[in-house]
């Protein structure tokens, strides 16, 4: 038998990333209108065990639709990892009378999710909140829209300053073991070369690619390197690149931390709001031990173990192809 | 029997749209690489009947991935809705030896060419590239999410001056007969209310609807109004809203053509980038009269006949009740 | 003999401006930092009359430097034209122990103070904000820097569709009376004319210069009409000279009160920080009836009376040449 | 007595700065205004030397306003410092007949334009451009507004993230010996300690710094490193830090080179114009050896060996001091 629902937690764990707050937002204002109440938890799963809580109201989210971060903070936990630490948790959330949960952020979030919902019982829905876009169940992951922007800025700058110099730039982005950003910004940010972790690439390649294009050329060109890259990152592979074109002025940029900022983009904001709108309609519904995502043009589910264990790669074919071409 | 291709053809027709130029980049440079020829074709349909063609390589397409507006030009062209029109325009082609061609626009430019191919053996594939999104066949139109975050951005700031005076503003967008900007704009700008062509709002139920709301609380709020809206424009709107409630400080906005410039958004520049060569691979496979659009996260084709006169209306189910609710 | 100031008062008032919240923050930090405490008053001189006072610690103003519009509100207010009203206020203000105020705002701001500290011992220091740049004491006002941004924002986006259709665009602009958005704007923004109250320009002479330019030459241009323009607006102006090249394809665009908002630049966020400091300093060193403004590269005072009564017009010689030529 | 000046050559050198393309524009078109031909040369100095001249008519100069970077490309050149490469750099002006030469860049730049002109009969008038604002003689140099803003965007993205996390950041920013851009960026951005070549600062203090501040009350802060600072660059620092607060959570950004890119804002495009006019009339008026400068908001002239010589240190005392206070 499915308990009642009246009272939800919501709360944001893992690295952050642009339209958690939208998110958040609509979590609140959907579950406020269908007659809920709704407590913010800081600071992740942490918050979960310092009872670290805050009763939310339509105004407690009001104009945070357009800010970058999130107002419920975020945070690694270690002790959330053990039964002892999520024993606390729900010692909490009993007292607090939160009767279900809606958790955002990445893997690791699910993770500790899934652990906790089988543990205990307590309704979970996850959405997936990640500037990688590392995650099965949605084709995009709230934030990671944002970071792509956020980088092809970046690189449009690059590029006028590679240009006036004809230098080569090797530039570095986000993504961990994904692929997805690097892909992405080559191809929006025109690239001579892109350097993925999920397809070997050998320098020497890299190099009698870049020898028949630019180089040749005395031309300006930028090569993304992906951080989850197996070469080991843009220095390395500019050093090993440098070896062999010593005449030529080459540069390296690690884009970094700004890529998690900024305010969300529009695909961003409306992502966010209807994975929150869905996630509390799931969770009324009497489901639990879901994610909810977008695929295709509409709101979709899947079972949590299945977004965790699912390795599938997210990289179009018809990209990867392209990336060759343009 | 499919006649070899071995020059194609190009053009951008009817309004533009941020992300032609990423897709006339990426139809010349896949086109290239596949060892054909490419004439572009300036001024749309207008420069087929004045044979303004100019052939096109590598270095004609650089550095524009970033650009708004279109290289190629794009011209509103009554001649060509003409039988004689398209008899000179067929000419022309012939006389330039070129084989097939690739049209970027929306409704018009279609139609245009599904009579042009139709009369006449020439293989055409288009894309769909408007601001408006009102094209059947593909999630998304070239240009439609750079308009979608121009709008926001432009929301944003007027709602920092809404809410320093505590104004009611009338913000009017574009979309023509289509509401998907307006919808989309008014979830991801937070907005108080949304008046869509798709859907009938009495003016009493809005002003009911801001008396229950923003109006009572003295604070600030934005209600945008499609060009499309059936009440006749933001200014008729707020005058309306206006005569009751006299005490009240409204403003309209009416954001208006910068909506339609910019650089594209990554989004845009990878969607552009895979229609292109999507285009051009299908060309190669020998179809003609289809479309090539995006939908799920697959492209996929339509038949030009189908893209024109499918109405399905493209507004999501759950963004129509989250409107209500957020 | 000097009263010790132990309190001090801030509001904001008139038009909103980017920029304002970063002011707003110095003054308070700076004040607290020399051991004063502070009273925000909301919405401008209302807030004087309906003593809406809060406290404002260090806490108050974190997180908003990079803020459009102003935390405090605005307000227009008819009683504080009234001796009636002002004396109400300076009631509110002994009962509160404010004991100086500083008050950001614009020429209606700094008259309202001088009034009212002529009448009642109150020492005031005006800070001017405004994005209008209509101020003489200060070579920029606050918010004036992020306006020109915004502006030529909008206008590098209208120049994508103006030069992808070859159309003519009358773009409207803030200022009020003074012309100095549309002279920046216009040769920042590369325009092929501009319209401004302070030099009066024949629709006739406008027309010739149409027709020996763009329109000659069948490609695009965009002219700028400052809303004080005396022909009477960009409406106005466009349909004239549509009477005369009816051929010709002309678009208006009013820019609107997107114009006030938005995250304020690096330089005015500096310039906010720059006068609410130099405020605070001027009101501890014992002097009232001053503005404090940017004169070179140094902060400079101007009685508030000179600040208000002196009109030069603050368009350089050498910005008025070059508008004719580039 | 001054030879007439027919011809102009236009160059830029050193490190690119956004606005170069504005300058570039402003001196052909008002050359061209005055009756004179302008001459590009490519590459800075190496463009003298190897004779890569283009003549430059309006068109040249069309729609490049708003563009990073610059058209005319930029180099290093070692040659120029010899008299040989000057002697050839010579003969070919003569061959050219370029009669007199307007060169945008920095230090060095003008250094080599010292020298050129005084071992040779041709008038030089220099125009600072360099994004660290370095330069004696303007109190802005072209590109560092531009520059500043970039820093601040990068900074509010971050801040986004540092505060979700409650990290420290150690963000590094361009200026080579110049504390200019991390000054600014320190208070535009609400920086917790800015450290400065102009300034030092042991380490020792900027840890009791941040003990009494962020990292007591656990919350987020950041820490603006200028790249010329003693210390040696953000790394080391944060490593100096990190060795005290291990518990504390630091991470390091190197904004790197997007901060020499990008459309240039309003001021930047506004003072390169207006420096790119008055460079033409300076040499119509028999001019030479000089730069020209925008002195609080007047356009002034240095000897382009005071503007190289005169080490004066940009930094306004009030800054210096608010750094500390805000």
């Amino acid at each position: 038998m499915i308990k009642e629902i009246k009272k939800i937690g919501v709360l944001t764990s893992g690295g952050d990333a642009p339209g958690m707050n939208a998110c958040i937002r609509a979590v609140v204002r959907t579950a406020l209108h269908k007659g809920l109440q709704v407590t913010g938890i800081y600071q992740g799963y942490q918050g979960l065990i310092d009872a670290n809580f805050k009763e939310m109201d339509t105004r407690s989210v009001s104009n945070i639709i357009q800010r970058g971060g999130t107002i419920l903070k975020t945070a690694r936990c270690l002790e959330f990892k053990t039964t002892e630490g999520r024993k606390i948790a729900y010692d909490n959330l009993k007292a607090a009378e939160i009767d279900a949960l809606v958790v955002i952020g990445g893997d690791g979030t699910f993770t500790g999710a899934n652990f906790f919902s089988k543990e205990f019982e307590i309704p979970i829905v996850g959405i997936p909140g990640t500037i990688d876009n590392d995650l099965y169940g949605s084709d995009y992951t709230i934030g990671y829209d944002t970071a792509n922007n956020t980088v092809i800025e970046a690189i449009d700058k690059i590029r006028d300053t590679a240009a006036s110099h004809e230098r080569l730039f090797f530039v570095e982005v986000m993504g961990r073991d994904s692929g997805c950003i690097a892909l992405n910004a080559g191809i929006a940010g025109g690239a001579e070369a892109i350097l993925l972790p999920e397809k070997e690439t050998a320098i020497d390649d890299l190099i009698s690619h870049l020898e028949d294009g630019a180089i040749k050329k005395k031309s300006s060109s930028i090569v993304i390197v992906a951080e989850g890259d197996q070469n080991g990152g843009a220095y390395y592979v500019a050093k090993k690149v440098k070896e062999k074109f010593d005449h030529y002025d080459t540069k390296v940029s690690i884009l970094g931390h700004l890529q998690r900022g900024g305010s969300p983009t529009s695909f961003d904001r409306v992502l966010a709001s209807r994975l929150g709108f869905a996630a509390v309609n799931e969770i009324l519904a009497g489901n639990t031990r879901i994610t909810v995502g977008l695929r295709g043009n509409e709101i979709k589910t899947t079972p949590i173990e299945e977004a965790i264990s699912n390795k599938e790669i997210k990289l179009s074919p018809d990209l990867l192809e392209m990336a060759e071409i343009l």
